[in-house]
C-alpha cells in the first residue's frame, strides 16, 4: 500500500532538525523523499505498524505534528520540482 | 473527494512566504490547514480543476514544489499536534 508522511516540525531549532533526519531516516527504508517534509512510502500491514512505532518515539507530541495517509499513486498531481523516482519505471540507460 | 495538499516552498524569502500565504487562501476555501503547508481540501472534479489552475498561477516552478493526493480520510494516523477540526461531526456546546 502507497502511503505519504507528512512531518511538521520547528526547523528553527537544532532538536527540530535532527527529529526531521531521525524521521527521513526511518522513511527512507520504506520509500523517498518526495519534499522537504513529505515522503512517499510503499509499506504493508508490518512495515506501516513498524514505522508507525519508530517514528511515534522519535516525534516531540507537543511541538511536532506527524500525519500518515493512505494514497491513490495513480492520482497525484505535481507541478514545480519534482523529486519523485518511479523506481517501476524501467531504466534507460 | 478528499485531497491533500502538499507545498515545499523556500519560507527563507519574503517571496516565499508570500506565496504560500496565497496557497493557503486558494486552499482554505475549500478544506483545512492541517500542517504548516499542508492541507486538506474536500472538492469535485470541477472546483479540483479550479484549485488546481489557481495554485499553477501561483508556484514558481523552478523553485517551488506543490503535490495533490487522493487520500482515504479514514485510514489518517496522526501524531503530536493535530489541528484538523472535523467539520461532519456533531458541534456539542
Amino acid at each position: 500500500m502507497h502511503i505519504l508522511v507528512a512531518y511538521d516540525v520547528k526547523t528553527e531549532t537544532v532538536e527540530g532538525r535532527r527529529r526531521l533526519r531521525k524521521v527521513a531516516q526511518q522513511c527512507l527504508n520504506y520509500g523517498q523523499r518526495v519534499q522537504y517534509s513529505v515522503f512517499e512510502c510503499q509499506v504493508n500491514e508490518m512495515t506501516l505498524y513498524k514505522l508507525q512505532t519508530a517514528l511515534e518515539a522519535i516525534v516531540e507530541p507537543d511541538e511536532d505534528s506527524i500525519r500518515i495517509y493512505h494514497v491513490n499513486p495513480s492520482k497525484t498531481w505535481v507541478k514545480g520540482i519534482d523529486r519523485y523516482v518511479d523506481f517501476d519505471e524501467p531504466l534507460i540507460f
